[in-house]
């Protein structure tokens, strides 16, 4: 398996009607190279401060997570806190520390830049870019982005997004970014914008993979109890694409069975705090779950 | 086919950003019928008053509506306005008028009284259950029910429970009936007042079935312009019981095809204020979009 991602590694705190939990490891490419890892090997290009614990350096690795392209800075990690309604859903982000990611400048190891399939996590488009620009050639680069690049940094956003194959996003963005309510015209257009798809994350509701001529539609896998809806998305993002480069072929039953593995490793993740469930999650109960969704939409 | 409806038929008067229209050919009774003749005759009781056009009598009359138990009484017509936000979804009723709904007794003509599938349209609940006493030996029952009945009628609600196979109902009556805000929990616990099956409708989301150890989701069949919900869930449940009652067989694989039918009623009714595009859906066009739909979950 070739696969790079690049992205945050974080500390969050996190408030629900429930509970309350402070500086748990987060960040969009701990979510996403945790789900990933259940496939096979991923390498991680990131930046964290001089604050980042051994421990989680450890959790990572034992993932068997390659950390080759983690920077280590003077300062302090990246720090997120949000709190969440009673829907579930509703996020309100209390404060957002930049710390050394404000000065990030990607820099992919010379191994890593042979890497085939490429995930570039939410941040500045010029970093992406910065990013992806180091990849010789990649057979399959999927993006994400948020409402705030698409409003302060269109152009680099739009530039960005003619060399990828994929960008992922939720319904929200997809709506701000080409200025349609409807789901599938916004789909359509921001296919016009250079991606060959379009995964819209639609969180309790599932996803929707879009691409020219072809649809798929994928319900979210039934949860009892989603304890903390953080880090779904790039969960979702790790299964998708951990399933997609282990396997190598990027064709529509590929695509498909990828959607499939995104959404139970989304379900796992949001069944605890932070990363906790997701991190004890063995590739058997993926592929159980998996096997599960299968059975709920086949008719 | 033997399937009855005991429903309304109603003039509706509808806002939406784009348009507003008046006195459109509406009711429970009258979206469900048009939905669930694309699979055979359906038999209808309600109640209308002496302004009921003989056009729309025809124009049920045409679809092989039986309307031997339909009612004409003195007075006018129900009635019910409202107004869709721009999300499409969003529905402000802004007046119901009763009119000779107010005192409806139904009365299931003879030969009706020995159908097979019967569908209570939303109704007060001692009006939904009169109405049942009247079928002799009915196969499968689906109730449908809305938040001022759960407010204001629980107990005859719950009393109707437990005489019914299908309770359905959207997301928002799942949660007030149940207490639950999860869903999966919510549909659960509905299962516990009686029905052995649920189904969850998620309007632009899809629809959820839910039955004692087998669940089965469907997203909605993707719709470039939803020009008017109204009616979408009435012509779910006519398109989900016709099918079913069609096939006689009512078994897991029966609903979930059944769920199937009745999301792709469901999309053709939104492609047109009140009943203009239902009304002229063909079976073959309700066919083709569920292979599709079949086409675009298949993984």
């Amino acid at each position: 398996m070739s696969l790079l991602a690049v992205g945050t590694l974080a500390y969050d705190s996190i408030e629900t009607v429930s509970e309350r939990r402070e500086d748990l490891l987060g960040g969009s490419a701990t979510y996403f190279s945790l789900a990933a890892s259940l496939f096979g090997a991923v390498s991680v290009v990131g930046v964290v401060g001089d604050d980042f614990l051994d421990r989680d350096t450890e959790l990572l690795r034992s993932h068997g997570i390659d950390l080759e392209g983690l920077e280590v800075a003077a300062g302090k990690t990246f720090r997120w806190s949000g709190r969440y309604e009673a829907d579930g859903n509703t996020r309100h982000t209390l404060a957002t520390h930049l710390n050394v990611f404000e000065h990030f400048d990607p820099k992919v190891p010379g191994p890593q830049r042979s890497s085939r399939f490429v995930f570039l996590a939410n941040a500045a488009p010029e970093i992406q870019a910065k990013a992806l620009s180091q990849v010789l050639k990649p057979a399959f680069v999927m993006a994400d982005t948020m409402n705030l690049w698409i409003d302060v940094a269109r152009p680099a956003l739009v530039d960005l997004l003619r060399r990828v194959d994929a960008l992922i996003l939720n319904d929200e963005e997809a709506r701000m970014l080409t200025g349609e309510r409807n789901l599938l015209r916004a789909a359509s257009k921001a296919l016009s914008l250079g991606p060959r798809h379009i995964v819209l994350k639609k969180g309790e509701h599932g996803a929707f993979l879009v691409g020219k001529g072809a649809h798929f539609a994928l319900p979210a896998y039934p949860v009892e109890e989603v304890v903390d809806p953080t880090g779904a998305g790039d969960s979702f993002a790790g299964g998708f694409m951990g399933h997609l480069a282990a396997g190598g072929q990027v064709d529509a039953p590929a695509l498909r069975r990828s959607m499939l593995h995104g959404t139970a490793a989304a379900s796992f993740c949001v069944e605890g705090f932070g990363v906790e469930r997701l991190a004890r999650t063995s590739r058997a109960e993926l592929d159980a779950r998996c096997d599960e969704l299968r059975a709920i939409v086949s008719v």
